[in-house]
């Protein structure tokens, strides 16, 4: 058994190169929700449903997220009442935030049982856990503010200058149902290349999960989300240096030095190769850019190499 | 200033022709809100988005609800999620569903708040009030057992008998702000040609409704939503029959004589103008069937030719 700690896009690519390796139910993937946002009363998980629709084959590749041909009516006549429309839902997308909201506040389900009733609809047999069934929010404190950080990243462009990062409900929030267990119980657990702070951080944030990960027996891999000093997509530049950190793959591992085993590094990045070593972790030079499904096949099979060898 | 008791399609179409005719800030409409049902957690209140959107101009006049050239996106994605779909509602009506209950549940307003935001939203300057703030649910006695009337008529297409029908919330539901008083104090109030069981009886059977008609010095003008012994739309037939009347004009008007002043009675019915007479009705006969815009004026000019003569 393989667990995964995903965000959205990057995280997506890698895995759906994974799943054409491995079986589909041998993979446990843990998602962050710090994004989740409630917009038109409507519950909205960014990072489980580009997941599951990159795993179900139904994407929009080119965008990353949403549903591949969604038009988008519903929103041009929720703009016609005055309801704000910076974050994009498409017809077909919001039928996933209806089916999300009605289970969650009429049959008052939890994320987790809800995802795997996505999962199951469109005939995915991995296993995707919400990191946490509980209230959790990512707040990016700006030079303009504190807001939601979708509001940051879509509403207003990842424009304004970072100056810190707080995890509304990490105090409280409680892992889902079978996320400690995947992580003690698995044969490897894998970082995906995604944002180290509000992604893979958000995860880690959550009461038991680092402690789990340091505790597990399993090979702990991370696949660099940074390439050649700049993230392949996304802010992860933005909010490292808000942060105080440099933008650099081994910035990226030494995050993650307190349990990491092994780190894949781009061949761009191989100048830092020593760097991390020096924190005790094993260190992979590989091509990490993913632009064809033969490079998603091809990374994929060096992590499985590593966990397998 | 006149008052319309309005169920859906029949009284849109008479209500287009009238608002071609009056000032549309002259007009408020009391509708109906027996039909309301909650689907995939949404409020969806029928007959008020079929005034709305008839009155806006946005109607599917082919069908008489929704919105024209909408498409079903969503829907089709809830079905792959394994939401019954029996209930037909398209993308952009969505928006409409989605925004109501969002200010619902999330900003706590009445209906009739929220009503007249859409109202002001699509741009119309007539008063548009659901008969109701509270829960009201019209449930349908059938043979096949007892039904929401949603249920009765789309899902099963009103093909069961029916024994009876019960406005479930009557006996503590309040007129909505507006409503008594616009009928008190109206120069006119016009009993649209609507389902007299359960568009016009759901209206009267809120509490001080039908009171109020009797005690307001308004002409009470009714149009017949009977042509020879059948509704123009809709199931007013087996109901009228369920619950033991007789399908005809004059049962229509017998069943509003305690308030009524004047009664519209299509030219093919007018063998029944002195039964309607002998309740110390006013008949006056003309054509009732509204096919095109202008058939829709005729008959309004009719009905005010009478209101202010």
């Amino acid at each position: 058994m393989i667990t995964a700690l995903a965000g959205g896009v990057g995280a997506a690519k890698f895995l759906s190169g994974l799943v054409k390796i491995i079986c589909e139910e041998e993979l446990t993937i843990i998602v962050n929700t710090g994004d989740d946002i409630e917009l038109h009363g409507l519950h909205i998980s960014p990072d489980i449903d580009i997941l599951t629709y990159t795993l179900a084959g139904i994407v929009d590749e080119e965008k990353g997220w949403g549903i591949r041909g969604d038009t988008f009516y519903c929103l041009e006549m929720l703009k016609r009442y005055g309801c704000e429309a910076w974050f994009n839902l498409g017809d077909r997308d919001l039928a996933t935030h209806i089916y999300r909201t009605y289970l969650l506040s009429k049959e008052g389900l939890k994320l987790s049982k809800i995802t795997s009733e996505i999962c199951r609809n469109l005939k995915l047999n991995v296993k995707i856990i919400p990191m946490t069934d509980d209230k959790f929010e990512t707040r990016i404190i700006t030079v303009a503010g504190q807001m939601h950080f979708q509001e940051y990243l879509v509403k207003k462009g990842a424009q304004d200058d970072v100056n810190d990062v707080k995890f509304i409900g990490a105090e409280t929030a409680k892992p889902a149902p079978g996320v400690i267990d995947s992580i003690l119980n698995a044969e490897a657990v894998i970082i995906c290349p995604s944002n180290p702070i509000v992604s893979i951080g958000t995860i880690l944030s959550v009461k038991g999960i680092r402690e789990s990960l340091r505790k597990s027996k399993a090979c702990k891999i991370a696949v660099t989300p940074i390439i050649a000093g700049a993230p392949v997509k996304g802010p992860a530049d933005k909010l490292m240096k808000g942060l105080g950190f440099e933008v650099s793959a081994s910035a990226v591992a030494n995050l993650y030095r307190d349990f990491l085993d092994v780190f894949i590094l781009d061949t761009a990045d191989s100048g830092e190769k020593a760097r991390i070593e020096n924190h005790g972790i094993k260190v992979i030079v590989t091509d990490t850019l993913m632009k064809s499904l033969q490079d998603k096949i091809q990374l994929a099979k060096v992590v499985l190499g590593e966990i397998r060898k």
